[in-house]
């Protein structure tokens, strides 16, 4: 079954507002299989929606309306989806009576606008909205089915979990879609891409699906089926997805950190970080905290954006950086290695570059970072040349130090991409 | 002029995406008077889209389409738009020695997939992209015009500002909508709305919106009509708005950060600043650094998660941590004051608290923040108790701190929202 979801109202035409309550929707028809195929969003008038209500009837099977259905003059959801379907409007007592109901128990009488939430789509199901003065509207037509639900976020969700979910449950007989996700971490998006191309030909290209951030590259699966079948199936589909990708897979799952994984593996060989930043300002310290729980192996970081803040809280050389400048190979190693002695942890890492807009040089041009991990087996050090804007750079070198502790925590060599070879 | 906007995209059509760039490209329409009468979303399918293009094209002057653009199999717009059009697509030499040399700038080749970004449709008006590898593209079909955005947003805005912007603006003819921007930092949105309710009344509420962020409250304002005639409305509004708000408006402009007024403040003092960070962990100075040029106010940050980083870095006498616990008035005031002597600046503000999930207790419930202010005139010192998650306390927190200091800059006194009062 393919759906197709439609949000009516000017106000989510501006600036300022998003139609979130389609991700509600979706969340609901993922769960039962049904594919949706488009969303859209339609002002305040009749002509417009029907007009969009008739087009999307003829691609999905199931339509989802939400809002339009209060009783002031610009909700006009009702009659654009009788004029769609060509069907009448008929003034329904029971609903209306319903209505006095409601407001009589908040001691109100309703005022004559609301005689218009009265009205119901000949042949439609009227579907009690308890949260609210406004009733859905469940319509058959032929093959197709069309719900009409209020915008209001609380009442939709109501009416979400009462009408919606049992209907789809009821059809999909136990058929859904589930999802696995692998994350990459300084891969570029077409090299990636590459190394699915088995799994695009053994099992579709739309049943993998690549996100692309700022160092990261996110691979989601889906299988459909019936249960036993569409986990066998995620299996078999992940398996193969691992094993192209191989140890460039930093984690799975969709909510799974950078920041986290490093922490994991931290906890698990019992060992603490440190971290020193100029260009990255505090990012990388900030990332490493973003995770509950990191102070059992964060301990701390030093952000050393002046040159005598690099001596004087690092024990960094004046004499290294006037001979090779902040923004250098000495100067990466010697703040990594300070760091470790300052905070007294097993690993530090340490990020100097040129994040811009100023400050780059024909030698070193914008994008110019350099990055050492200090610990117990010595100091490795590695150039990057990132692109972008300041915001970009910072966001790929605190990326790629978190990529080059984790390579260190699992052992993994081998060049990383942006990376510039040694010279 | 009708537009429409159609974001392409699986991702989009997913429980955990939304169409954000509709937002920004809104904005734009906005302000040259154009009416956005639809926007949706469809998926990385051909034939979907192209229907979806050409039915728009049926309703709308100008279509703007964003994403599908990358290197990878899935990125059809390209193909689905010639389609709709009934046109060719032309492998463009010139731009394929575009994407040739950005690649080249960073040490790279392209990949075999990238060539597909040379595709250019027959009669199309390529957009240098200089954010990305892949061009935007501008088509005239009789009265109508399309353009093709990458659906990257950092690449989007680029092309939104060099092409879109120009392109309306010679078109809009004067007849625009001109918005000012009003921030504050660390007020309640049901405060602010109070205070311009005499604003309200005289200009209109519906030219008047409230945007509550975390910590933030931004008012834009909105004046239309001839030029003339609107900058004149905005003057009068904005000195209304000024006045009803005072000193707890930071900045004005829609992209002012706090961050970037407390630079301003600094070089024009003359003055330096460090900060110590527990429970943000960097996030302070990773905004003060955000701000480009900030290396002539920002010395440095000291980030002491473990205790024995905030007495190794900071001189926190252990006893002091022992007695008081690290999250309390003398541990805050010792770490400001021992940031000041160890960077050797004329500020130094710290923060220390609990963000939780963990961590937290009766006496000092999760979101309970103290922060300090070290100068030459003294060390002071306040309370919070911030709401939410881990995120949100983290959030406000340095947000908090960036306003104590812009208090500081300018003399202001008096109470910050969600401060508690001194026991």
């Amino acid at each position: 079954m393919r759906a197709a979801i439609v949000a009516i109202g000017s106000e989510l035409l501006s600036t300022d507002r998003l139609d979130t309550n389609s991700l509600r929707i979706t969340e609901r028809l993922e769960r039962h299989g049904v594919e949706l195929v488009a969303k859209s969003v339609v002002g305040d008038d009749e002509a417009a929606i029907a007009r969009e209500l008739a087009r999307r009837l003829a691609e999905a099977e199931l339509l989802i309306v939400s809002g339009g259905l209060g009783p002031t003059a610009d909700d006009v959801t009702r009659e654009a989806t009788a004029a769609a379907l060509g069907r009448r409007l008929i003034d329904d007592p029971e609903v209306w009576r319903a209505i006095e109901r409601r407001f009589a128990s908040f001691g109100r009488v309703p005022s004559p606008n609301n005689r218009r939430q009265a009205l119901v789509i000949e042949g439609a199901r009227v579907l009690a909205n308890p949260r609210g003065s406004a009733p859905g509207l469940r319509i058959e037509d032929g093959p197709r089915t069309l719900f009409l639900f209020p915008g209001v976020p609380h009442e939709l969700d109501g009416m979400l979990a009462a009408d919606l979910e049992p209907w789809l449950a009821a059809r999909s007989g136990g058929s859904a879609l589930d999802y696995a996700w692998f994350k990459t971490a300084l891969r570029a998006e077409s090299e990636v891409d590459g190394q699915l191309e088995p799994a695009y030909a053994e099992f579709g290209r739309e049943r993998i699906t690549i996100l692309a951030g700022i160092g990261e590259v996110k691979v989601r699966i889906a299988a459909a089926g019936p249960e036993a079948e569409r986990r066998a199936r995620l299996e078999t589909m992940g398996a193969r997805v691992r094993a192209l990708l191989g140890a460039g897979v930093y984690g799975e799952g969709a909510e799974t950190t950078l920041e986290q994984v490093v922490g994991e593996r931290l906890i698990e060989r019992g060992w603490t970080i440190a971290v020193a930043e100029s260009c990255t300002g505090g990012l990388l310290a900030e990332r490493l905290t973003r995770q509950p729980g990191s102070s059992r192996y964060f301990a701390g970081g030093a952000v050393v954006y002046a040159n005598q803040a690099k001596s004087g809280i690092l024990g960094v050389p004046a004499a290294l950086v006037e001979e090779h400048g902040a923004v250098s190979e000495p100067v990466a190693r010697a703040m990594a290695e300070g760091c470790r002695l300052a905070f007294g942890t097993d690993l530090a890492v340490a990020i100097t570059g040129i994040a811009g807009p100023d400050g780059g040089s024909p030698e070193k041009p914008r994008g110019t970072v350099h990055e050492a991990l200090a610990g117990p087996e010595g100091t490795e050090h590695r150039r990057f040349r990132f692109p972008g804007d300041r915001e970009r750079v910072r966001a790929y070198a605190a990326q790629a130090a978190l990529e080059i502790v984790r390579r260190r925590l699992l052992g993994i060599g081998g060049a990383i991409w942006t990376e510039e070879p040694a010279r």
